[in-house]
């Protein structure tokens, strides 16, 4: 494997205890707007039982590490990092419907509709999706950072909306029939999981006031990393442990589904993935210090088990 | 049936005329929002498909009637109008679907995964609800009004979510395995109905500026139209005519779904309806004259043939 420009190991920098730290303030953070919002209801249950399984959280992360890069924290980064989260956890319970990808196991779970039932996970993707809405119109802590809320809500429906991530999502299920070319996988990638990332990123460097130089940076660097994991994804599809992903592996080849392993070989698609991330440390070089956190990011998404 | 307790016969103001021309603003600014917003993609054609059929545009008309009644027009009103005309079509995308509804015709045309087919129906739903928040955080017109924009939006969203419009949903799949007495079906309508036609109304007041008062006034003629819609709504579905209404009629019953003619009686039901829009009228005193066009809209709402 290639070797990166820089790394964060000399600067006593430790990203697994920083991943432990930011996925414990996401959940708590959930779990805090889990209270006020929801009731007993079957909704609210289903509600919680997706978005309290054990994700990643990678889209809360970065969007605090972009706030941390662009040099400020900021009460209200929590929440929308937490809005974000839940347009993810969403578009997984869509993506997971009989429908669509029918997948019977997420995050090591049953998938909502295997768990509930099919009516209830479509109400509850669409009830997570309203409710990243109402909890991004919050008023913010500060009431001169009003219009860049407003920014943050555009900024995130239109990742989310059908020119980015929905978009992504069709045209994922379009490539399922006819093999698609290596620049059309990579723009179908760049809409279905790219444009979240991006925005994950932008939001955090939005709601702490960061320059516009900054906001291009980090966009520049959020895009490497989103198409980077989904390489990844793509060969742990491929060679990745089951029980690990939480989720089938094996499946893209069985679907004839266009994969980088299935275009450019896995070789080529690990050697891919580190140029991605390359591009994307490299476009952190002004920020100093300060991007360590998404440098570490950074590296972690290609080294992930699942 | 019952006398009104007053009417706007003798102001001069025409309902056809009204409704014609506001539904007729409502097309042309949802055209707008198309071309702006949308390319040649399978997902924007299945969004302009669902969003531009034939449909009452009730939502969007009592939204600038509501700012009439405030007092004030605001350029603003038709594009907050337009976002629940998205949000209310998504909503009726996802309950015709195969696991839910399960309708073949709407509006009088094939439902949407009728025509495209079901990923694309809840893709397209997905997208429409997502598309009305990016409208809405659209800049407004008077920087100004940014932060009543915000409460929009947080309206709109309570309204639309877990505990409105989607928890209303949810009740009413339940409501179909177990009969719902009157006090649990009025609770099941006051959600899936009530309460995106109650944030209709109050975003039109609050967009113009309204008092509480104003909007206080607005949310009891809401609340008792909402309620008005719904028990029409269940007459229509015993004796309404298919083709006038643009989808099946007669399916409540074969459903076993409990229903307000099913619980009072046919006669019962109008008498109530009477009484509901009466509530409604005597809301409006306080607003004199301006609120002719609501009143109108009341009246229209209970004698409707679809």
């Amino acid at each position: 494997m290639m070797k990166f420009q820089n790394t964060h190991s000399d600067s006593g920098f430790d990203l697994t205890d920083y991943l432990n730290s930011q996925r414990q303030i996401t959940s708590q953070a959930l779990k805090k707007i889990i209270k006020t919002h929801f009731s007993d209801s079957r909704l609210s249950s289903a509600m919680q039982y997706s978005l309290m399984a054990s994700g990643k959280r990678l889209r809360p992360v970065l969007c605090m590490a972009a706030a941390e890069t662009a040099g400020k924290n900021n009460d209200d980064v929590i929440n929308a990092a937490c809005a974000i989260e839940m347009i993810h956890t969403y578009s997984l319970i869509h993506d997971d419907l009989p429908a669509m990808d029918d997948d019977r196991l997420r995050r090591g779970k049953p998938t909502c509709h295997i768990q509930y039932d099919e009516p209830t996970a479509i109400l509850t993707g669409d009830a997570l999706l309203t409710l990243a809405f109402d909890v991004l119109s919050d008023p913010p802590s500060l009431p001169e950072n009003i219009a860049i809320q407003l920014q943050v809500i555009k900024t995130i429906a239109s990742a989310a909306g059908h020119r980015g991530m929905i978009e992504g999502q069709m045209r994922d299920i379009e490539a399922e029939t006819i093999t698609a070319p290596l620049d059309k996988l990579k723009q179908i990638h760049r809409l279905k999981t790219g444009a979240l990332i991006e925005a994950s990123v932008t939001t955090g460097a939005l709601l702490t006031g960061g320059s516009q130089e900054t906001v291009n940076q980090l966009k520049i660097y959020a895009e490497n990393i989103g198409l980077a994991f989904q390489v990844v994804d793509d060969i742990l599809n491929v060679e990745g442990d089951a029980a690990k992903m939480g989720k089938a592996t094996g499946t893209d080849a069985s679907r004839n589904k266009s994969t980088y392993p299935g275009l450019l070989g896995m070789e080529e698609s690990r050697q891919f993935t580190t140029e991605l991330v390359n591009n994307a440390l490299h476009a952190l070089d002004i920020f100093g210090n300060k991007s360590v956190p998404l440098s570490a990011l950074a590296e972690y998404i290609i080294r992930r088990e699942r």
